[in-house]
């Protein structure tokens, strides 16, 4: 039903400007590059009520009316005291979706509040769905949608740099309430080299909200993974029932701020909403099989780890590592998450033990978990070691710690480990560093399908995802005691 | 008396090869690339048992009594059972510093810890000093001194990429029990761009341990802040003695790892140390004005503020911000934090609100703090807001989001707000993004002595660290309530 939102054919831009620097420009441009570099397929159009030539060649007519037919999908960017009679016209024209970017609208006070709702009972004439008002709107990389008025490149210090490339194409959808937010959220994930199917900012939520949105992304096949950040939820109920179904099928991971008094009296002043008690939202979360994340970076590295790789089917997790300090790091932080330590079978044991013995794995290397192949691992040696762990009906989920610094460790573990049948258990990875190096052996592993972290914390942060998902998806339950 | 571990004159590698791969011939090629580029400046010799020609140019011979003249520190690096013979030729030379790399000490079992026992005598003997053995050595990138036997490169799929370039001359000394993992720091701070004074692996510390390496560092010129890596503290009253001292001057910030049960236990198997009670050590480092790291990305978003940032009289914090969802949630984790948000005095308010009505900060801009500027933020808005809010006696400290995003944010704003005087109180900025512009805008804050985030979150655990470090810096007692 949000289709037209996503996949259009054909785009107005209503309030198209031919002022480099205004909104209304940089938004043309932005959609005329995808449509020159043959990423958006679909039709363009613009409207500008002055008379003059087509902005940036894309074919211009001053009303809405003018237009040679009628487009899936109206972006409007005119001043706020305008935005109602584009959208009446966009109405009578018979186009079925807006986005309304400018702001001035329930956010600024009770005038605007009055244009929101006579913004509202528009659509509702005509049967339109409305994105907005004052938000950055819809991304989908894939097909060259983007309504972000942001450009790429920025001026810094007299040089032209990037500041806002959109991330490639991936599995990983992301909606949000803030747009400034979502658009650093965007700028982290090109950084990350984070896939996005699709984006939305949905802004004063007068029409579409979370749910809808949810609810389309629930059936999205291009979605793996549905991040929301949000600051209020005002629909609760629908909004639990709606993610509970879809958190059936797939993994939806929240994060609210807004969590402390203060916080929430902050964001209430940000988005005029009332966000509610955080526990209640806790204990709603957790039933809804919706996940948590509490700050940026674990929303990422969740949505990371549930779109690659399997949910697991309990909390035993096995450490293996090159680097003993990292294993200890993760111990902790196993311990400390709530889950456990896998304690391996006597038969693990004893392969282990052999394999050391034989010279598989280290002679040094300590073979109870967390298992510390030291620096005087190999490739051979994490490869082997893996295939026996896995194999162990105590081990649900694998963290493995591979260090590159060590001399045995070369670039051709990735495709090594990705041989390895990890009989449908999940595995995390880590390598610590900020260097090339270490950034391009993570990213091996992450095209291979292994989410790839830079600290062991953040490692085990993604399994606990997995995990935590795991419960709700398998419905499993902890009948191995503590 | 540490000095000549980090300033030596004449530098010995004994056991250098000339064969590449072998750890003695990397460790050679690493000092000798100093030399050459002029940034080790003293002399370097080496020893090889066998007759041959110098090696990679290094004047070298047989024994170390050979030597021209006595060095003041030799770096071992020949297996562990010429090591004894060789130390012993060093203290007959009169060599008061030996650094021995070489693993099969202690960590391997009784005939390591005999022949580890005999090392420690000989130096006794000789009234040498000892770091190590089983460690990485001595880092000092100002003096081109360097015993890391890793190269800067590693060969992935075919090239040659930078695996481990050695972070620049700064401020931080880190101090690490791993050597693995402090080689994975170093690769960290590179790609920070994080400053290092000295760095230690100190390995099996049969010398040399973490009190005396806390005591030379309190009163090393070129280190503002101490990092310690620890899995086990053996003179833990000796340490804490030591620490609450050096505390007063300039702050200390351990990582100890093994702080569940388990997580102990696999620190006990990685390094034969007891690892105590976690409860008793955490009370311990509060005493003694020590600060604790809980993961690396903290351990070194700690430093950096420490290192840039004066203390903090109190834990009143101000934000300025001009994406309302970052403020929101750096108010979240200013609660959650044990901090508080500051009210302002309505001197403050009254100015704030006179701003916002000429224009000088945007008129939809909210002024209870969180101060939220919005995305009609400018340069002239953060710098004006600032000189008001740092002023407010209820202000203990700032922390800046500033998201560059913003159209009305420009490159210039890090020097203008360099300029502003913030009254001794300490400010931490954060932009978020992982693109060239949020890298480079963050680079230039830092530059001017302003540490810089890519998460609200981060920021504001920095901005913690300052508070807690003023606490005990400045004696202050929280008088003001909750």
């Amino acid at each position: 039903m949000l289709r037209g939102f996503f996949e259009p054919e054909a785009v107005l831009i209503a309030g198209a400007s031919r002022e480099p620097g205004k909104v209304g420009y940089a938004l043309a441009e932005v959609m005329k590059g995808y449509k020159d570099r043959g990423v958006f397929r679909g039709r363009l159009y613009a409207t500008n009520p002055k008379p003059g030539p087509d902005i940036l060649g894309i074919p211009t007519f001053r009303s809405v009316m003018d237009l040679p037919e009628v487009p899936d999908l109206a972006v409007i960017v005119t001043p706020a005291r305008f935005v109602n009679q584009v959208a009446e016209e966009c109405g009578r024209k018979g186009i079925k979706n807006i986005v309304v970017i400018s702001g001035g609208f329930a956010e600024v006070g009770e005038e605007g509040r009055k244009l929101q709702e006579e913004l509202v009972s528009i659509c509702r004439r005509y049967n339109m769905r409305l994105i907005g008002p004052n938000c950055v709107g819809v991304l989908v990389p894939k097909h060259g949608l983007d309504t972000l008025f942001l450009p790429v490149d920025k001026e810094l210090d007299g040089d032209m740099v990037t500041s806002l490339k959109r991330p490639e194409p991936g599995s990983i959808s992301l909606i949000t309430q803030s747009g400034a937010f979502g658009v650093a959220c965007l700028d982290y994930m090109y950084g990350e080299g984070i896939g996005l199917s699709k984006f939305v900012s949905y802004g004063n939520k007068a029409d579409v909200d979370e749910v809808e949105l949810i609810e389309y992304l629930g059936d999205d096949e291009e979605t793996k993974v549905i991040l929301v950040y949000a600051e209020s939820i005002d629909r609760g109920r629908e909004f639990l029932k709606k993610a509970g179904e879809v958190s059936k099928r797939k993994p939806i991971v929240v994060f609210k701020a807004g969590r402390t008094k203060t916080g929430a009296a902050a964001a209430s002043s940000h988005t005029a909403a009332i966000a509610g008690s955080d526990s209640v939202y806790e204990a709603a979360f957790r039933q809804a099989g919706v996940l948590r994340a509490y700050d940026m970076e674990q929303f990422f590295d969740m949505a990371k780890a549930l779109s690659m790789q399997p949910p697991a089917r309990g909390d035993r997790i096995a450490v293996i590592t090159d680097g003993g300090g990292a294993g200890v790091m993760a111990t902790d932080a196993i311990e400390l998450s709530g889950m456990r330590m896998a304690v391996f079978s006597e038969e693990t044991s004893r392969r282990l033990d052999e394999m050391r013995k034989s010279g598989v794995i280290p002679e040094i290397a300590s073979i109870r978990n967390p298992v510390d192949l030291t620096g005087s691992a190999t490739d051979d040696s994490f490869v082997e070691s893996l295939k026996v762990i896995v194999r162990d009906d105590s081990v649900d989920g694998i963290v493995m710690l591979a260090l590159h610094h060590v001399p045995g460790v070369t670039s051709a573990l990735p495709e090594r480990i990705a041989e390895v049948d990890l009989m449908g258990k999940p595995m995390v990875v880590v390598d610590i560093g900020g260097e090339d190096y270490a950034v391009r052996f993570r990213r091996k592993f992450e095209k291979l399908g292994f989410p790839a972290y830079p600290e062991p914390e953040r490692g085990v942060n993604a399994m606990k995802a997995l995990v935590e998902y795991g419960r709700y998806f398998y419905h499993w339950i902890n009948i191995h005691g503590k």
